[in-house]
């Protein structure tokens, strides 16, 4: 009988180990698997363990570089571009972060973008970044395949392209935002179709922009963009801000890689790092978030409505919730995982 | 016969004069008349001319001082908090757009936030004036009415929360996104019910939760968010970022500036400049967002789309039109804005 729940050291080690083997340097692995296991264990499970086999599947094909030189090529007191040298992309951004939060120190807001970044995991992961050092964080990116066409067209020139934001409060947990621009991200849609269950209408549309609810058909559609042709205009911005404004690829420059393991993605993202600080007292500044969470929460409620949640809220009581108990993994990941174990010789997850 | 259509020089001296007439300093009536006549040329036309006669009840009613002392009251290298002293936001946001622009010079992004500020007008307009230092603009409000409750609530803390940005490009003209988090903005739902029309499903529920198609009963319901919960995360981000970081009202403390005319609003926004230089070469920037603008332009479109648009192309567009033909204003607000010329003896609109 399969174990089905696992610890935060058990995900941790078996990543490490598996990054280990794959000839990444000792510290980052083990920083790439603590973030994997923060993403797994935060509910972001698309973003989690599963990644494991298609991030080996590119390391193997020469998609990744291991030993890549990170280093900064443009600097202004405020700004930095990095150069990922197509590293794993959680190098890259924690670079870009721990970069962003000092500069902020000095000058009260810092905007830090990549290129020859890669797949980073999940947005929140980053802004909250800020908040052990009572700053805000925003962050964005152009995901790594486009599925959606400009509002009215087929052509598929854009991605889900996300937006973080975490916010610090004083007594309550802060506010971490972190959605696709999109109805419904890609990897739900994956979800729907490993389950085998139906899409709800609204998340994607076929070419003649009927909705499309068979999530085995979707190559055959788009995603919609929240908000029709708002959405759209946000999934360009943050492509833009993320992805062109850093030289990173953009348009028709994104790489599927869902299909394509080789090819350098040029992967782009932005992290912004505001000081509260810099607009007054960090105390009052929290402890006006404090009141907001708790004017929201004790919102009268819609009827058949248990309760109003705050964004993020989910996420922490499902960090704390995991950390208790371990996360369960569906015996079909454990599967994979186990297979990959023995490709790569370590110890299996079991 | 009533004339229509009306000039810029038309529309920009009426402003003016009546704002001379309600006592504001003359370089300060000059702006802001020159600020609105941009909005309602440019098809924003809720924050055009139509706002006249609010903005003059509530000078009238004290609610606006004339003669503030706005004034830097924090400021780090690359932020500043501006206390607008409650004058008109036109003027509080111009001169924090000024000094984004001067600082993101130095630091490469910038960030300025206000307090005791007012309603603005359309949120594209600061974002535009990045456009031609060849920056970056962003900017985010606070809504001056909560017409938005929580994800799954009744309570009206939130409002429309508008997002800007402009990007310059080379030979294409600039995208320019200028968006409210909710579906439908206010001024829409008050539009449709000045022409007697029914509202489409999705722009407002009831209390129940159910759609609300007529805009004379907007108080019994709520604006929607987009894309449900993500809108509503984004609005309350907007606002924190706008209100809750520069001491602003937000949630609760907001006025609904529709129904109080009096009370100070404490009204709070954001501008931020980015210098696309301090990530690259300018020309290379603004190259690649003509690329950009091109291929999507060039997409293949749905059945029955004629044409795809960029964010801030039919604003482009009607800016032309109207400078070259004047704007049509609708017989009854001619005639609203003769009464008011009546009040304040100053000439008629014609």
């Amino acid at each position: 009988m399969k174990q089905l729940r696992f610890t935060f050291t058990q995900i941790n080690d078996f990543i490490g180990q598996a990054l280990l083997s794959l000839r990444f340097p000792e510290k980052d692995a083990l920083l790439i698997a603590q973030l994997m296991t923060q993403a797994e264990f935060q509910g972001s499970d698309g973003h989690g363990i599963m990644r494991l086999p298609p991030y080996t599947k590119r390391i193997l094909s020469g998609g990744i570089n291991l030993n890549p030189n990170i280093k900064v090529i443009k600097e202004k007191l405020a700004t930095a571009l990095i150069d990922g040298d197509n590293a794993m992309g959680h190098l890259v951004m924690h670079r870009a972060t721990q970069l962003a939060i000092e500069k902020a120190k000095n000058t009260g807001i810092a905007w830090v973008g990549s290129q020859f970044s890669n797949h980073a995991g999940p947005a929140s992961l980053y802004a909250k970044m800020a908040l052990e050092h009572d700053m805000i964080g925003l962050y964005f990116a152009v995901g790594n395949a486009n599925h959606l066409p400009p509002w009215g067209g087929l052509d598929m020139l854009l991605s889900t392209n996300p937006i973080a934001a975490a916010i610090p409060a004083l007594e309550e947990p802060p506010i971490v935002l972190d959605m696709a621009t999109t109805v419904a991200a890609y990897g739900k849609v994956k979800a729907k179709a490993q389950k085998g269950e139906m899409m709800p209408e609204g998340w994607m549309i076929d070419k003649e922009g009927k909705p499309l609810l068979d999530p085995t058909r979707s190559d055959e559609g788009f995603l919609l963009p929240i908000g029709g042709y708002k959405g759209y205009g946000l999934s360009l911005v943050v492509g833009i801000l993320a992805g062109s404004l850093n030289g990173a690829a953009m348009g028709k420059a994104v790489i599927d890689f869902n299909k394509d393991y080789k090819t350098t993605t040029n992967t782009g993202q932005a992290i912004a790092i505001i000081d509260p600080n810099a607009f007054g007292e960090i105390v009052d500044f929290k402890r006006s978030i404090d009141q907001l969470i708790r004017d929201i929460k004790n919102s009268q409620r819609m009827p058949h409505v248990d309760k109003i949640w705050l964004p993020g809220e989910q996420s922490h009581e499902k960090t704390a919730y995991h950390m208790m108990h371990g996360v369960e993994l569906a015996a079909p990941l454990i599967e994979q995982l186990n297979q990959l174990a023995v490709q790569l010789h370590i110890k299996p997850l079991q």
